[in-house]
This record gives C-alpha cells, sequence and structure tokens, in this order.
C-alpha cells in the first residue's frame, strides 16, 4: 500500500527521535529524515576520500552482515563502512551457516541478537525476510541490503545521492530507468525515493518487463505522487530531456524463462548507446547497479564514458551506509 | 580414563600458573580454574552487554580460527570475543584451505602458527584432532571448538555458567540432558563438569541414542563421581523435580541411520513440551545448545517460553569465550 | 623479455621515490629496492614476532584481498600483515562474488577501486591479470598474490629473504630448485630475484616439468645474467655443493596429465632425502613453499628436519608482506 507524502511526513521515523530502528525500504522515509541522512553523507565523503579512513564513532558496536545470496559490492561496501566508522564488523554467508542445517531464519537472528549484534544486515531471497525479522528483534536493529524482487533502499539511497550531487535538486526533473524493472528491487526501492523527492520518473523496457499496474495505468489512481510515474516503451522517447538515465542488469537467465526474444534483439531496443545519450539534457547522467553486462543493457562507450557516474555510484554507496550505521548506532555522537 | 576430583585437583593446570596452555575439553578442569573463569566471566558479561563493547586487553594478539565442519553461532561468538578484547582474528575454513589441497592438518596447523598465531581455534570432523594438534605445537595455544562426537568444552563451559547464574549453586541438584547422548560432543563436555561440579546427572533418550556403557551401568563402578550419572529412559520420570533440562539437537539423518523409527514417534516420547516441563521444580530452566529443531525435540512453547534459557547460552557463550582467551593469552593483564 | 642489471637500474622503480605503484613480479625491481625492502623486513620480523603485535602505521588503509583461486597460507599470510599494521582487511573470494555473475575482472576491480581500497591484493588463475588490472587502475595499488603459471613475487621475495637471512649473501652460491619448474610460479619468480641477486641458479626435475627453453640452453644467449641458470636432470649431481635447495610442490594431477610415469618413480628420483641433503654444503637450507606432499617431492624427515627452514619462510612471509604494504602504502611513516 502507497502512503501520500503527507502521510509520510506525519508518522515520520526519526534518526533523531530515536523512532527509527531499521532500514528495511525507503517507503517510510520522510524528507526531513532524507535531508539529515544527505547531509551526514556529505562529511562521511569527506572522511572516506581523506588519506586515513578512520573514524572511532562506532567503536565497541558489532555489526555482523548475515548474506543469503552472493554478493561482492554490497557485502564489501557495507564491510568498509562499519570498519571506518570503528564498529567491529563478523560477517556470516548462508553457505556454511545453520540456515544451511534447517534452522530457522527467525531462530537464526534470535541467536546473532543475542551474542550482543548491534546491528544486522540482512541480504535474503526472499521478499519481506527482514521485516518480518525486524518485527521479532528487540536489540538488534536491521538494515536491508536487499530482499528477493523486494527493495533495496541503501542502493537507492546512494542513487539518490549521486543525482542529487549532480543535478542539485530532482523536483520535476525527468529520470529515466530502463530495463527489467519487473525483477528489479533496485528500481522499486528506487521509486519510493523518486516520487518523495518529486522527480518525474520514466519506466522503460519490454512489456514482459514491466510490472503489470504500472502498463495498465492503475497507479495513477493511487494518490498524486504515483501520477509522476510514466510508462514508456520506446526508449529513444524515454530517454529525450532526461536529467538521469538509470541502466539496470538484465540477468540473461530471464531470456530461457521465455520473458526476452533474444538478448540480441534486447540490446537494440534497450540498450543505451551514446547515440541515444545525446537526446538527453547536455549534462544527463548515466547510472547503473551494478554488475553490468556490458555490450547487453549499456555499450561500453557510455558505461565508461565522460557521463557516467557508475564509479561515483559505488563510492557514494560506502557513504551512505557509513551514515546509515551512524544515524542508527550513534546518531548524536561526534564525527571527529 | 576418567579421574577423581582429587585426581584433578593434584594435577591442577592453571590459568595463572602458566600451566594452561590449551583448553580441549573439561576432563583436567579444575573447581579453582572454574572459579576463576566464572568470575572473570561476571566481568566480562558486563563488558559485553555495555553500550561499548571494546577492550585492549588483547591488543596485538592473533587468533586464527580454523573451521573444518559448518558452523554460524560458535565462529561468531569466537569471533565476536576476540575482537571485543581488541585482539585480531582471522578466519580460515576449510572450503579452500590447504586442507583441501591434500596438506596434513598438522601442516596446516606448523603453518598457521609460524605466522604468529598466538591462539588457534579449531572446529574438526574428527575426534582427537585439537588434542594431537596441541601435542605438535609449541607456541600457538589451541582451543577446541568441537571435534567428531568427543568434545565441546567452551559450549559446556557457557552452558555450566548459565546453570550456575540461575540456580546459584549445582551440587546434587538434577540435571537432566534429553536425547541424542551418543553422537552429541556437548553432551560429554558437559558431563565432565557437572561431575566436576557435584551434579546429579541424569540421561534421557532411546537406548539407541545412549551410549552402552550408561545403558550397562559401567560407570558405576569408575569412581566416587561417575556413580551420580544415572540413565532412565521414561522422560516425565526424569523431569520430575529436575532444576535444568537440557535438550539436544537431534539430527534428523539419524533416522535413515536406523536409530529412530520415525521422528514423530521420537517426537512423541522425547520433546520437551509446557506439560513434561511442569513437573520439573517450579523455577527449573529450560536449555538447547542450537542449532533447534522446534517441533521435534522441543515444542515452540517451550523454546520461547518464560523458562527457556537459550538465548541467554548464547549470550554466556561469549562472555565465557572472552574469559577464555583473555585468561590464556593475557592473564594478568586488567579488563578495563 | 629480460633485462641486464643496469637496465634495471636506470629504469628503477622506487618505493620511495613515488615510482612504484605495484608489485606484480621481480623482474622491475633493482638491488636498492631490495636491500631497502629487506632492511624494513628486519625491523617488520621484530615486530611480528614480540608479545604485542601492532602497529598504526596503516591505520586508516584499506586493504582488499581478492582470491580467485583457493588459499589459506597467502590469504592469511596478507591479513595478518594488513592487520598488525593497523589497516582495515576486507576479503573476497571469488565463490559468491560478481565475478561468477559474469562481470568483467576489470569492472570488479573498478568497483572495488571505487569503495576506496588502497591497495587490492589478488590471487587470479589466469596468467597476466594483475598486470592488465594495474594499468587500469589509478588509485588502488596491485599486489600479485599470484596468477596463473606467472609470477607469486611475495613468495619469492620471501625466500630470498630467507636465503640472505641463513647464507648472509647469494652471489655465486648455487641454489637448486627441484620439481616441477614448468608449472611453477614460484619457481619463476625466484628467477628473477636470484639473477638479479647473482646466484647460480640450477633447475632440476624431470624434462617433462621443464620449461623448454632451459632445456635446449637458449636462455644463455640472453644477456649475462641468465648464463648462471644451470639445468641439471640428475638430482644427485644438482644437489652437489648447493647451499640452498628449494622443493616445489608436485601437483599429483600431473600424473594424469602425462607429465609423470608415476609418483613412485617421480618420488624416487626428485625427492629430497637425508641421504640426497649430505652431498650438499654443510648448512645448507632446505625449503618449500608449501603446502608439502610429504613422501612424495620431500621426505618427512627432511621437511622437519634441522636444516629445513619451511616454517621461518612462512614466519618471514609475514613480515615481508607487512614491508611491502607499508612501503606501497606510507612509505616514509614511522614504525613504532
Amino acid at each position: 500500500m502507497l502512503h501520500s507524502q503527507k502521510e509520510m511526513s506525519e508518522n515520520k521515523p526519526g534518526f533523531l527521535t530515536g523512532t527509527r530502528n531499521h532500514v528495511l525500504d525507503l517507503d517510510d522515509f520522510s524528507l526531513e529524515e532524507l535531508d539529515l541522512l544527505f547531509t551526514t553523507t556529505d562529511e562521511m565523503h569527506t572522511v572516506l576520500n581523506q588519506d586515513k579512513k578512520k573514524l572511532a564513532v562506532l567503536q565497541g558496536k558489532i555489526i555482523v552482515t548475515l548474506f543469503c545470496e552472493p554478493s561482492t559490492r554490497t557485502r564489501l561496501s557495507f564491510e568498509e563502512a562499519g570498519k571506518i566508522l570503528g564498529a567491529d564488523v563478523i560477517n556470516i554467508s548462508s553457505q556454511g551457516s545453520s540456515v544451511e542445517k534447517g534452522e530457522s531464519l527467525l531462530n537464526t537472528m534470535l541467536t546473532i541478537q543475542a551474542t550482543g549484534a548491534d546491528i544486522i544486515i540482512i541480504r535474503h531471497p526472499h521478499s519481506g525476510a527482514p521485516h518480518f525479522i525486524a518485527r521479532h528483534l528487540n536489540s538488534s536493529k536491521v538494515i536491508n541490503a536487499g530482499d528477493g524482487l523486494h527493495a533495496h533502499p541503501t542502493q537507492a539511497l546512494s542513487d539518490l545521492y549521486t543525482m542529487k550531487s549532480h543535478l542539485g535538486h530532482l523536483a520535476n526533473r525527468k529520470v529515466v530507468i530502463v530495463g527489467d524493472i519487473l525483477h528489479s528491487r533496485v528500481a522499486r526501492s528506487n521509486l519510493w525515493g523518486l516520487l518523495l523527492i518529486g522527480a518525474r520518473v520514466v519506466l522503460c523496457g519490454p512489456p514482459t518487463l514491466l510490472p503489470k499496474e504500472f502498463l495498465r495505468g492503475d497507479h495513477r489512481k493511487n494518490g498524486h505522487h504515483l501520477a509522476k510515474i510514466e510508462v514508456e516503451m520506446n526508449l529513444d522517447k524515454a530517454i529525450e530531456g532526461a536529467a538521469a538515465i538509470m541502466a539496470l542488469r538484465l540477468q540473461t537467465e530471464r531470456q530461457d524463462d521465455g520473458f526476452l526474444p533474444s538478448l540480441r534483439e534486447y540490446s537494440k531496443m534497450y540498450a543505451i548507446t551514446p547515440e541515444r545519450l545525446k537526446t538527453a539534457q547536455t549534462r544527463a547522467i548515466l547510472m547503473h547497479p551494478g554488475p553490468m553486462n556490458e555490450g547487453v543493457e549499456i555499450s561500453p562507450d557510455v558505461a565508461h564514458g565522460p557521463q557516467s557516474v557508475i564509479e561515483e555510484q559505488v563510492n557514494n554507496s560506502v557513504a551512505i551506509r557509513m551514515s546509515l550505521l551512524k544515524l542508527l548506532l550513534n546518531p548524536t555522537g561526534k564525527i571527529q
């Protein structure tokens, strides 16, 4: 269920008021929270890019990462964020964990909580797993590092921060998300954030990979914000005048599952190429959550070209996660 | 071979006298050592549950964990313990280790020792592996984190500490261990500790899952302590008047191996249920080393009920391991 | 292509002059660099073997290890080196990494660089992978921790340091490398170092496991240094008068690939035994990069005998890696 911005501000969960214990998705974020987060991220960005990257603000805190799906960049980014802040970070992967011995996820989480973990960062293949867990924990906090097809809030927050730092403001700016929207938790979480900020969102991709409600236009009925989501199946039209373009990773397995006629045709219709990029705004930025299939959803020239902010997204993701960890675990602590 | 309490006190290995280099099982622990360990654990428990969990007492020490069997809780607990004390902790799992390249375990351990590891925490599927290794190392110390069907001393020490903190003293108190005693290294190590402390131990489970010597009553001949171990196959009788009940994990594979007629029958006869718990002492505690099969050896109501101290066992396990690491690596160091 | 010592000194890359950014192999090392490295390693060796092994010289630096092949000793050694120096170390293995999701190695490395990694330590099955990557990174430095059949410079540097600390100087001393030279990156990197230092190198092994150019004598034409490499297929003759003998690991799979008639015959002809060791210099040292197949390429008596410096090689490998990390990341920083 979608909330209007008004509802969200009224029930505002707050890093500072002690009412925010978890980061599960962007649908319960207020603009005030986002502002605080981005200001803190500016400071963290400075720390991250200085010669000596080390703070003591989370010393004595225990961060546990539980990744039940493979990941390099997200786990690396979180581990680095925690360690730079001075916390102890302990990694658990589902291979070799008691999850495999048939223990329920809830009992695994209660056990991790009982060891004294201040925060648990979880990636799980089942949509909603982090929400379920968060409801049952009373001392450990939870960050969702990606759950099934559902949400990936910390990636979306990095993306929003990256857009904001390049475009200044996002209100009424055209942001195009291209590709497999249907299976993308990154797209879903970005949508919440972009709506909150007031961007004009255009979704583009083959009809088989677009959520049905958007195709039918159902979303237009659910409150004023959703009216800003448009669907445009022609990529050339979609990109026209865009301020930011986000290409999504295409799981090449989708072809076998019948979602696509062929990779070649997909690429021809939906790959971001230098020609297509020209129709966007002159200083439009090109994003991708990674890992990329170069030559499929994005051409190498674009991926590594002057408008690409893909590596910046990675760098910002560490700064955003530093902020989130700091705001959840020691909101009033001094940074330096 | 079993030693009487007298023998054990005479050959007492000591954290403080520098005569204890390893923790391999509980059979060489003296009451004096246990007292020192538990007093230190009280202090560690306070540190673990304060806002800032960080000491410097093991700074500059290298702890290597080598887990040749999957584990979440034990490795997590040790890693956390080491890091809170300020040590550097390095994890090795058997997947991807030179153990897999056909190197002998001893050579792997000599290599780890040669890197400068102050202590090696090893879990191994072969009973006796940690003892074998400890005999061949001269600078690295060894903690057994579970070896085959043999011993799991740090789990047993956590269990004893948990019982003591709830029941005050254990002398002549009835402690019931229920389930697959035959294959349980947890039960075996707990037995040594409970005998040392003078508890009245009752083992309960299907005859196929009880060690033969106990069934035949052989143990009654070996010194006065062993006389305190009783076998009772009827769970209702076993639990009557108990101060502590420890349910063991049932490996559901046992069914295929012919040890059990069916899980359903096992559960009917040996699961700890709210009804059965009523016949124990009013404030009896319910323990489980985890991971649990809820509905098999323990009912969910009991597992998460008011008498369950299962999560406390986990929390205490970190504090016990902090104490062991501290006492082995820096016995006279100041904690704060 | 091989460079003469003169050429190498002229194009000298320097830890102190800021011209060395990577450690990819030993072919671009100068004697001056080696001297500085070994002097620093003496200091690091002292730190490593003192009671409290901890420095702050790399505090605030991020070290990422990316191991795309299994390894225990090398990863452990690097992780320990980094942690002792006060850096944060984050491990990635190829299992569960985006490398497996089909991302190009270069994009993975650009991502790791973008998180802010100061140095990336990479082991990769493809020869040349670290060189390729180093050319494309502009802020992260690269250490080659073993690439295919190509190079393993940090192992070779440990070996050279171990030889030097026992033999004083290596000029014109006979160093015998025995076994599967063809597939050994350790042998290859050692060759560069031994030539630079001016040792007399003798390669010994079955003709199928010796690189063809050495068998044909081609190497004698390429500059004065290479003239010092000799090939001797008879192990007894090779060992005669040797100051140092390095046995290489024999991958037992080589037998299936047709390189060997049988392990038994290999062992009979090429295993280092106590009898064979007697024909070397009285205080000759015996080395092995590990993991060993005792009874195949080396007899247990020799492996664990008085002339074996195998465990010392391991200890020195940590000290060498501490030096390399320090010299690359904070060359002018004070150690204590």
